[in-house]
């Protein structure tokens, strides 16, 4: 048998301690599948003397994760403690400059510093694999670079915050408004320290970054994603939209279209009964879909430790059994620079309004709907007790840009009191 | 750029053709990603001179498969002929004795011969990768294989017969007897030659047995699935468990117990809104459990050109960029001898039958289940127009020793007419 994989890991939080977990427990199933053993030589992490659910005695300590990166006994330095740039930028750059293949869960990192770390691994003839970073415990990654390696990529959909999506569930389930559901999750650990990590979609942005870029051999271009958070999303949003049959969800998309790369983050209603509209918790989607095989679809546990953990071993496992593959699927300096493209491909949007109770108000709104082009598929006003009454419609495929116009007019008709609301209709 | 990966391809079906699309018309995509050429060398067919939807002239043509496998100019030897023996056998013996790689679509020769071939290939040093046997366009395999590495697997569960499916819930929809709506599917060409082979559940079983085989690390063991086909299910069944909020699935289960490992194919009812119960028509859907990652769904086209060739691809991509991973995901000498186990855990069960409309008959039933330890959840009888009345009984967990003892006994009752009729419930 060929000489023990050894792994550096940097960062002992749930994953990191998973990580050692699997390794201690599966070592002979995980030697018989990779084809050599599987073994930790050193470790690194903030505070050495916190208690920790594994034993972590036998490797040798590091309190420096860059100086755990140059070891000379380490062949695989394992990223597990987060932050776009400080030390697990510095450490993953001295891993690939001394010889290391590198395995992370650090999709920030890698959303703002993934082309050049990929080139950087190349040079050095290193591999960097992230299965981790995207989806927690569903290996949406593999799927998407080996798995559908035979196809031209359509589009790639997914529910990749847990969290946002707990917030939403939640707040269907238990008719709480969402600052409510917000502070829960906050009490229940749920949340990031900086929460508009998660609600402003800047986390699950980040992922469909990544993926966008091995479906369709771009530079990773996290800036150009269009990143809307669930601040905004009401309880009556999420009633109305359920009479109507749909259920919101801060669904990401990324298309290649005529026009350059689409790539949003944003709440969209999706129907009630399909595979996305019915996820519930903290659970995760991908949907990708490809020119041979049609639509895939993956669920599973989007973090945890287990499910983390799980993701971080496949990739070591990979690079035991010797596989070499690409960070984004081809080699870095073949990754196309993508043409940003706004997402003005026409879609039916859920429309929200307060009327006041006038005769004609309806009509002045329908009046200004037409103008913009926009027609009506469905449209349901409810019954009110006091002076506004709440009014729901469908719209036919329209544009943003044509939504946008129309919401700008509906002020001066002076029978819409409050904001508007407008979320699009994703087809699924 | 390192040397063009050449393939042999044998069998040009609608999998074969549909390979030989996607090497034509991905070309510069395929390089890119696999890091070198993919082209194809030689083809072979029964028939040369078919018209095809791919232009394969610039291909060398041979009669016999087994002279394709044995070519100089082939890396890769891509069976696609189907068949568990005869030439597909030959040939991929041939391959792998002349030094080939093997790509294979054919779960019936691996569910048969995949130990022995498996071991050969490792003889000689080469891989037989097999995505496109299993659940078409899903990449289960490399799921399994790979995403999955460092789980101990729990369960591997499955709707891999799109046929069946298609006939299941077409009976429903439709409202057509099982004959009907198999004669139905004959016409559309959705059965195979052998219909049993779909509808009594060996195809789907013979997936199945692959998919344990890299699950549990043992040898595949067709033989010691439980196999039960769809042909007993009636419309009358499909309606009654949809009034208790179940569908009938053709559900493959494999699991390690305590006793051995428990392989089955067979009908069984799954909750409606489960992700299981909401598979309509020939869609496959694969439920992955492992001891860290918890459960992940895989879901997608099970069949068809475009999914069944992205399948092939991805293995022959796996091949190009290096990759060597074992048949089974370890070597094939590690594979343990599996101690087939019966299906004895105890699940809920589903009942029907007809009981004469006398009184005291339900309270008959009632002793002898509960003489025999059943306990029941749900009871209801339906209103009849004739002399027997249907009754529907959702037991407790119990297990099929205990139903069969009870089915056994309740034609002596004198109130049961017809044959009774029990499914398992499965927990999903």
């Amino acid at each position: 048998m060929p000489t023990p994989l050894r792994l550096g890991i940097a960062g002992l939080g749930t994953v990191g301690i998973g990580t050692v977990k699997i390794v201690q427990h599966h070592a002979a199933l995980l030697a018989r599948r990779a084809g050599r053993e599987i073994v930790v030589s050193a470790v690194s992490a903030r505070n050495r003397t916190k208690n920790r659910d594994a034993d972590i005695s036998g490797y040798a300590w590091e309190d420096d994760p860059v100086a755990l990166a140059r070891r000379e006994d380490v062949d695989v330095f394992v990223e597990l403690m987060g932050g776009s740039n400080g030390p697990a930028l510095a450490a993953t750059k001295a891993a690939i400059e001394t010889g290391k293949d590198v395995v992370t869960a650090n999709k920030a990192m890698l959303a703002i510093h993934g082309q050049k770390l990929a080139l950087a691994a190349e040079e050095h003839g290193r591999v960097i694999r992230f299965e981790a970073a995207v989806a927690g415990g569903i290996p949406v990654v593999k799927a998407l670079t080996e798995g559908l390696a035979g196809n031209e990529i359509r589009r790639v959909m997914g529910v990749m915050n847990g969290t946002c999506n707990y917030i939403l569930t939640r707040m269907e389930s238990a008719g709480l408004p969402y600052a409510e559901v917000f502070e829960e999750a906050r009490q229940l650990g749920y949340l990031e320290a900086d929460p508009n990590l998660d609600v402003g979609g800047i986390d699950a942005g980040h992922k469909l970054s990544l993926l966008a870029a091995i479906a369709f051999g771009t530079k990773v271009a996290f800036d150009a994603v269009e990143l809307e958070g669930i601040g905004r999303i009401s309880i009556d949003d999420i009633r109305r939209a359920g009479d109507m049959g749909y259920k919101i969800k801060l669904l990401g998309v990324a298309q290649m279209t005529g026009r350059g790369l689409e790539q949003r983050m944003s709440p969209c209603l999706v129907p009630a009964e399909s595979p996305l509209g019915q996820l519930q918790g903290g659970t995760n989607m991908v949907v990708l879909e490809g020119d041979s095989v049609g639509q895939i679809v993956l669920r599973g546990a989007g973090a945890g430790e287990g499910p983390t953990a799980s993701a971080v071993m496949s990739d070591v496992i990979e690079i035991a059994r010797g596989a070499r593959i690409s960070t984004f699927g081809q080699p870095a300096a073949t990754l196309a620079d993508p043409v940003p493209a706004k997402a003005t491909a026409p879609a039916p949007h859920y429309l929200r309004m307060a009327l006041s109770d006038k005769p004609g108000a309806l009509a002045k709104v329908a009046t200004v709907l037409g103008e913009e082009g926009i027609s009506i598929d469905r449209m349901r006003q409810y019954h009110h007790a006091d002076s506004t009454a709440p009014v729901l419609i469908v719209t036919h495929k329209t544009t943003r840009d044509a939504i946008d116009h129309a919401l700008k007019r509906l002020p001066a008709t002076g029978v819409v009191s409050g904001e508007p609301v407008a979320i699009r209709i994703e087809t699924v």
